[in-house]
């Protein structure tokens, strides 16, 4: 059974996962990664939040990027540039490997969910990653009337776009990957990483029937901050926040999450906000909440297990 | 109109073309290169041959190997190593940007010559080269009981298998490639490079319609031979000559270009195999035939193109 299951996407997630990777042994967690931001590229099946959870557990993450894999050089990119392509998407040699296998292993009719059990395993990575979903979602930036292609929004045009609207394409219609409900329904505790609400978290809520379980769990839902004093600590969620119509701001994040969490992990920098977070529902739990070192990430992780 | 046909594959035949290019402008050129060796990796479509032979026209070929690309890395390729596949094929991770284009492109419906003729207009080739036929061929080795896939007996196994028979799966099916037919009629001279006779020039003789084009054309159709005094400059055409019953010689190989050739080049080297050679068939040109500079394959590609 497990008892954890932890939700996330990106770096923020990766961070808090190598120290819960650490506190709560494989067979008790569950970790559920975004798949919204998978797109097809040269080719290539790239499932970019899946890839970063799995080069941190696995001890191979390029650390001063949060992304990718260490001392990697860009060959293939460089010949790909030379060949007339655009290349803004950097993908390392190293890298390439595990797009590769991905890639040749859904052609092959491989599930997702069993695509990325197969890669931890050759990674090293004990604990289990699954992808929210087998089914292709995308996340979506509208700007206007303009629809982009979340990579293209995020890493092309460095979250430049006015963002007036995110839609999670085929998330309506998508289920849950394999074992993610009885997951949810039979664990202690729900973690919700410090991602990006929206194009994070946001693809994960976007499936109906996780919705609902999580709604419907006996599990205590935590939910970590990635806002800290009205800032992400990177990338765009306060931008995003704001676009939405939700302060970028911790009560943002917990009003994003309304009817979904128990309880909220908030950083020392915010602690006048407790009450009004309180007053919007949840629980508050104040703690430093920033993962430079494994060490902070296993405190954290701490903090998130224990019931509120 | 083409005036010149050229058949090869693999380093010899690179080395030639080079030099014809040179002296025939690309409009009246042809090259048809062989795809017996084609084969799947990773998920992605290799063609050895006529990557070999578009590197070198692109200058960017590693010469010392004649083969891949020049100040290539390999740091894919370890990757897959540690995550547990079998890295005895050396992709280099520049040479990866063409795997990958040509595995999309033909994922995406097109045709392997026109994914061939946008790989060398990426990379600068204005010779034209076509793919053998759109279809798959595959080389295929029999030792004794076993039938092996060619790069597995050629890459691999480095040669080492006994050869009893090499078959070319899927030849006798096999439509020639657009332009290749016309070109062969039209042509003055065909000229058969020094490539493997059953390696890389039997794959393109198993398809009915070139072998039947050859022997019908008017054009002059000259080979030059791989096999100096008994031995192969490069690979294992001697071993599998005497294999498939060929002397290892130049009179072996004009036995097995009978009724396909009308001269034979040979190297000073075997200047006294001239009388038995044309007691076969053909003309006999005696020069040098080995080529070290590109002044060298430029000579010898002259040699070539002069009527016998």
């Amino acid at each position: 059974m497990k008892t954890t299951v932890a939700l996330g996407g990106g770096v923020g997630a990766a961070k808090l996962l190598r120290g819960l990777a650490k506190i709560i042994s494989p067979p008790n967690l569950l970790i559920i990664g975004n798949t919204g931001d998978d797109f097809e590229l040269h080719g290539l099946h790239i499932s970019p939040d899946l890839d970063i959870v799995m080069y941190t557990l696995a001890g191979i993450v390029d650390e001063s990027r949060g992304w990718g894999i260490k001392n990697d050089t860009y060959n293939a990119l460089g010949m790909l540039s030379k060949l007339g392509f655009e290349v803004w998407f950097k993908l390392g040699d190293k890298d390439l490997a595990t797009h590769l296998i991905r890639t040749k292993l859904i052609k092959e009719g491989i599930t997702l969910s069993e695509v990325t059990a197969r890669l931890c395993k050759m990674c090293g990575v004990k604990a289990p990653l699954t992808p929210m979903t087998n089914q292709q979602v995308r996340t979506k930036i509208v700007s206007n009337k303009q629809t982009i292609d979340f990579q293209e929004y995020f890493v092309k045009n460095q979250t430049r776009n006015r963002v007036t609207n995110v839609v999670y394409e085929g998330a309506g219609k998508a289920e849950p990957a394999p074992s993610i409900i009885d997951a949810i329904t039979e664990a202690k505790r729900i973690i919700i990483c410090p991602s990006n609400p929206i194009l994070s978290i946001g693809p994960i809520f976007a499936i109906p029937r996780i919705r609902q379980a999580i709604q419907e769990t006996k599990a205590e839902v935590v939910a970590i901050s990635p806002i800290i004093a009205g800032k992400a600590l990177k990338g765009p969620a306060d931008k995003i926040l704001a676009s939405m119509g939700y302060e970028p701001s911790v009560q943002g994040v917990v009003k994003y999450y309304t009817n979904l969490i128990d309880r909220m992990i908030i950083d020392k920098a915010d602690e006048a906000q407790e009450d009004k977070i309180q007053n919007l529902g949840p629980n508050v739990t104040i703690t430093n909440t920033v993962m430079k070192t494994l060490e902070d990430s296993i405190r954290l992780a701490q903090v998130a297990i224990k019931p509120g």
